[in-house]
């Protein structure tokens, strides 16, 4: 039989999280206020819960993951590690394809990594109520999963134009008891200034965070917090488990070698989950190449500035230093919507200014032709997002071949597709376009940033 | 840790399907021909390959799982045994309720176990291309997944009416290089002529069949097949992996006794293969309950005659000993299109005579509270035909908390629910009716069968 999917057992799954602020030669720069200071604990302790900010700030190697946390991860994980050996076959390769299987979770992607871990540590702090936004409805799915699961409310600002064109993801959260609303919505502020100005607006996901952080900020019993599902520390920590029982299951199928690490990158968690191990393992010396991949409608990490910029429009949040277009910028409307955050993880940010990181940004025409195929040979259909991952693998099983080389390759498969076929029909019927993002409205989006603080760009740069 | 999934070593899937036929007190009846008599397996020759022809009227209890059937089906299996802790502490019953998770295939549901063995038969048999039917999609996405994999052509026949109210199933199909249609279709004799009478018909299961049977046969160059997702001994065998497995993980869990098997029936074929590794424990002193559960809306099993009747509108397959309520027969539009199916097994039909079964029917209101249930404390959304095994675990668990007496129930959790939410958007909108069959429309619909050649019923009745 051959080996072509690679379990771990029960008692070998993590019990701790990887936590690569403690490994970067340069630790990420913190979180400014809007007065350009360090923000404080304090500062956020209306928007999360003081355990998860102590989380946020840590230094710590190794965080220990809760037992009450471990055993709920425990119903879908470990996942299975898989060796694309048809995909091999087709591509005549001498690589080793291996895919870590992320959409094997009820929610159907790697979000519920850290979903289940802030709905735990949120009800630990005793509050009682989750508010977040989502785009395509990933994240708002799979906190509406983790919040049923521990007995949490939960309430969802889903993008106007998604939770129109998306009804089943809606539905999902329904079924698991989240209240899921259109925004721009009537019930905040910011929701209502927005809708006075333009009442068809199809929203934003900046537009929807404001309103999010403020349904939190703004109950009057307390008891109400945000939560978010990429781009700060805490959610890359939660997201380790995957490249941690990877690690441990590429040793299971006799790999010593690593070469290659790929995952999709938007705001960066289901990237840094698959990474931050092996990115810790090239930091002690390790040769590997590490790829994050991007769309070229929003290229974040190959073509934005290292800068200090907010998390939303409504400039809510603290500004984060990472790489970013601007948080006014709206990418064109690619299928990928996992993909289309203007910014990206402090984390990943710094490890790329490192030159840890090697990023790559693909066009979704080529994408969606790399998903077809693996649809036909690997019999997986999957996200759109994904493809992203897809498409660089394959591009390295082909590089490999045509120099003749032996080659390790691992990459995130960080959800299924299932709920997005519209955008393979539209590849299919050969009415999907290329969608780079042109010069003009790079420098037109990025000139956002010459009144900013500007972060100090701290390389050592030795791989 | 809660010991909530129960996994099976790779070396320990099965290695044998088990054959019930073999082991029934009495067998089950043989399919006749339009004249009366029994079909030879020549005059299935133009439908099947033979070496399928020959396992579906075996009589061997153990027939040999190939190698190659066994690699690619390890892609998804063995598929985890899950134990409902969070609804048990929520119903607080001593009654432990496990199911086997066959969700988790890359299709979503149990078809590809037989999709894939199938598909292998065929191609070993010099066959290029299998054409089929479906109705809500699950089997003809699974054949599809399967066609993919072995590099068979896939044409299948979609009732017209969900190939328009469920796109994604379709562009599913696509994506694994199908060619879907849908039925009824220029393509076929049947199909034009039904067109010809009603240019406007929804479609049906029966016609879709009659379509991709006569696909099947008028391929001039003889490579094409017909390939049935249910009812056919066949499909019982290549599903009864299902239980085999569960059985194994049972003993994992240190459970010597099953008092209660569940499964909902539709065509038969996940109920098969949950059950009848248990039911030959029966029919060899066990006690046990063995539940198959169907829809209120098409009580083939609860309400209908133990008949010889064909499988189709048109009449085009043999005639089977089972038990139907008319091959004319439409029933109510209810959300779980995979229990729609007029007939039922043979198989099933059989072990229902001998009494060694206890068939239920249950209202899809009531499903859809029990699957909402399910969603909100173990986190699963399971499909509409999966939702009436949902139910009737629910009600053993009460049942047994009533009786204040613990009690093992395994079922099994056929499918997820992704791509049908919208009969959970409906019950949860208050905007679904029950959908009993009425005793008028009962009569009528077996009406037909007062001019059909009659099985004799056989029972030996000692359960």
């Amino acid at each position: 039989m051959n080996s072509i999917k690679i379990m771990l057992e029960e008692k070998k799954m993590p019990t701790h999280w990887y936590n690569l602020a403690a490994d970067l030669p340069n630790p990420p720069q913190p979180p400014l206020g809007p007065d350009g200071n360090p923000v404080s604990p304090q500062m956020l302790a209306k928007i999360f819960p003081m355990n998860l900010i102590e989380q946020e700030m840590s230094r710590e190697r190794w965080i220990k993951i809760p037992d009450e946390i471990r055993d709920i991860l425990y119903r879908w994980r470990p996942t299975p590690l898989r060796r694309a050996v048809y995909l091999e076959r087709y591509l005549k390769t001498p690589a080793r394809i291996y895919y870590k299987d992320e959409s094997v979770s009820p929610a159907g992607s790697h979000k519920p990594n850290t979903a289940v871990a802030q709905a735990w540590y949120n009800k630990q702090f005793g509050i009682k109520k989750l508010s977040t936004e989502t785009g395509a409805g990933q994240w708002g799915s799979a906190l509406a999963f983790a919040c049923t699961l521990l007995g949490l409310e939960c309430k969802v600002f889903m993008v106007r134009i998604s939770f129109d064109q998306k009804p089943f993801r809606k539905m999902m959260m329904k079924a698991w008891g989240a209240d899921c609303i259109a925004s721009p919505s009537l019930q905040t502020n910011a929701g209502r200034e927005i809708l006075k100005k333009d009442p068809d607006t199809p929203g934003s996901l900046g537009i929807a965070i404001s309103e999010a952080v403020e349904q939190a900020v703004s109950d009057p019993s307390g008891k109400t917090r945000y939560a978010l599902g990429s781009v700060l520390n805490h959610v890359m920590l939660h997201q380790t488990i995957i490249g941690l029982e990877a690690k441990e299951q590429l040793k299971t199928a006799g790999e010593k070698k690593i070469d290659v690490v790929i995952g999709c990158a938007g705001g960066g968690s289901n990237f840094a989950g698959i990474s931050f191990p092996f990115v810790c393992d090239k930091i002690h010396g390790e040769k590997i190449r590490i790829y994050p991949v991007e769309p070229t409608a929003c290229p974040t990490l190959t073509r934005g500035p290292f800068v200090y910029d907010y998390g939303d429009v409504a400039r809510m949040t603290p500004l984060l230093a990472m790489y970013s277009l601007g948080h006014n910028f709206i990418p064109p409307a690619i299928h990928a919507g996992g993909l289309r955050y203007h910014g990206i993880a402090p984390l990943v940010s710094q490890a790329t200014v490192e030159g840890l990181l090697e990023p790559k940004a693909y066009d979704q025409v080529k994408c969606y032709e790399a998903a077809l195929l693996w649809a036909k040979t690997e019999g997986l259909i999957v996200a759109p997002e994904t493809s992203h991952a897809v498409a660089c693998a394959i591009e390295e099983a082909i590089k490999a071949r045509e120099e003749g080389k032996e080659r390790t390759i691992l990459f995130c498969l960080s959800g299924h597709g299932l709920m997005d076929l519209a955008g393979y029909d539209k590849y299919m019927n050969g009415e999907l376009k290329e969608a780079c993002l042109s010069e003009d409205l790079l420098q037109k989006a990025v000139s956002v940033f010459q009144s900013h603080p500007q972060p100090k760009i701290c390389r050592t740069g030795k791989w």
